[in-house]
């Protein structure tokens, strides 16, 4: 830290990106990336010219790009916002409607917290309930900002499309953010509310179903209003803050829905399997409507579990928080890739004598 | 604006880019991008593995790139901070380091007041010399973020090292930022001078002599404690900040930093033809170490003379400002360009009978 720091970041604590080693080459199931390309009308987008025109500024409005997804989720044009990847319209988020202050799960993505802190949000976090499903009742009619990620993190598990509309219909003077990152997996979008609430802010991403996670492409899907809100903030910080790669990928992708579908599909079918070979390993495996599932094992520490992955060269994801400590967060790879991986937890368990 | 925005940002003024006009196809000497294209090299970085490998997250560390400038400048990788633009590092920068408030000339980049409303930062304008030079006294030992464009904007007057110099040594506990998205043009770069002042942060771009402006990529160079600081609020933001295509582009630059170096040198003999002719036809125009020209004619007003150029098919850039409404700031585009405008100019001062 420099001494010119403002004090009140000194204690701010950063979100930590999942680890991407360099040390070797490991099968990786640790940060929800797609093991499948982009579409090739994606891999074919972009001409010599495009990268000739570099030398021009993207198009801060992203006209195009915005009439395409407006088009794909039935909302007008001024209803889309875009942005460099989703975590920077979560952050506009809590910057924007976070003045009652905000709540959200207590387990869930692990970058809420960090965002509140920065722009000084207090904010309170609403245990889940034993069965890691989200307290539809305790996050209701809090007036406050309040996020909920849509399938959830790290646990998978998503909420019926009845409930979360309870929550959006019981906040209305204040923003309710639904965070469908990993929707496209099994998931009821609240899009579909979006002509009924004028509160409701509905998130989503090109780094998860749609294989783009390089990309960086974020939007959001909201009232007007809400939009007009996001836009001011990006007009005050980086007006151009997709570049011209991105957004004509972007659009690209929209032109081929269908593939993008197909693959969650493929990933849904692979879920489907590995649930059930980790369960029938004696791993409790809650129903994941995303494309990760969320394990444990009754006698295998889940800190250890994960080193042993890692050694055996599967990355996997754990968490520090002691609540969570004894889960490990595993993405759905490929089918040859969750093979693999099930043949290295067989070894793991073959070593410890289960 | 909605019912829900936080009422600080009520108010917010924000930042208005340049016009990118669908109507009709003109000659864009309005938002200082460059003519040329980027470099052969960066025309052929990316391969059909790249895009399919955007499935993938890019380095948040963007360690290849960041080795590359750190070799390019003669610093430490740590030294370097990587971003989508360089206005999201001046974000950053008033952010983090405007505790005690900021102070920068009157007439320069007109984001930094909006990025100083946006993070409560007061703010005072130091105002130019009547030669449109900064007041290095002015803006010295102030005590507070200082902030200097260099070569400064709009005007293209860039100030000799050792004046700059000054108002680093003037501000020891202050951060000092000199944003250089145009040195390339013919400024000195203050980077001579990080190795001996722990509170410069040099601010650089690829949009401009780089031709990159579409790719958004900024970089600043500092202190390895004031980037550290940076980095902390880039990791409680968007740790994947810059996209994979970009990362890669922006290497495949730094490896044809001669292309751009001759690319920039072109530009300088155009901006002295036409700073020359301008003159001839009774233009005052202060002499520009930019890739635009600062440009008044005592018998033509500055609002007329943009939108005649405008009918006749050539963007620049006119300013709201009271100040200089009589003035027009013209980007450098090529030789034919600049011909063609000349001719614009001509025609105009004929019609006006001059």
């Amino acid at each position: 830290m420099s001494q010119f720091l403002r004090a009140k970041y000194a204690g701010l604590e950063a979100y930590t990106p999942g680890e991407q080693p360099r040390d070797k080459k490991y099968i990786k199931l640790n940060t929800n990336e797609s093991p499948y390309p982009p579409s090739p009308a994606v891999l074919a987008a972009l001409g010599r010219e495009d990268l000739a025109d570099l030398r021009l500024y993207s198009d801060p409005e992203g006209k195009e790009l915005k009439e395409k997804l407006a088009g794909l989720y039935g909302v007008a044009p001024n209803q889309v916002f875009l942005s460099n990847g989703s975590d920077d319209i979560l952050n506009f988020t809590f910057m924007a409607f976070g003045q009652d202050g905000a709540v959200f799960p207590g387990l869930t993505y692990s970058f809420y917290p960090v965002f509140a802190d920065l722009h000084g949000v207090p904010y309170e976090k609403v245990p889940l309930k034993e069965d890691f499903t989200v307290d539809v009742a305790g996050l209701s009619g809090r007036g406050k900002l309040t996020v909920l990620a849509n399938p959830n993190a790290p646990t998978g598990i998503a909420l019926p499309l009845d409930r979360v509309e309870e929550i959006i219909a019981s906040n209305p003077d204040h923003v309710v953010v639904v965070d469908e990152a990993y929707v496209d997996f099994g998931g009821d979008s609240a899009a579909a509310l979006l002509g009924k609430y004028h509160n409701l802010l509905v998130v989503m991403t090109y780094s998860k179903s749609r294989s783009m996670a390089g990309a960086r492409l974020g939007f959001a899907l909201g009232s007007s209003e809400i939009i007009e809100d996001l836009e001011k903030l990006k007009y005050s910080t980086n007006p151009y803050n997709v570049n011209r790669l991105t957004l004509k990928l972007g659009a690209a992708a929209v032109d081929s829905d269908d593939y993008f579908r197909a693959n969650a599909r493929r990933i849904m079918d692979t879920r489907a399997k590995a649930t059930q070979a980790l369960r029938e390993l004696g791993f409790t495996v809650p129903d994941s409507q995303a494309n990760f599932l969320f394990i444990t094992h009754p006698k295998l520490d889940g800190g250890e579990f994960y080193a042993k992955c890692k050694e055996k060269g599967v990355l996997i994801r754990h968490f520090s928080d002691p609540v969570i400590a004894q889960y490990n967060r595993v993405t759905i790879g490929a089918e040859e890739e969750m093979e693999t991986f099930l043949q290295v937890v067989q070894e793991i368990m073959k070593e410890e004598g289960l």
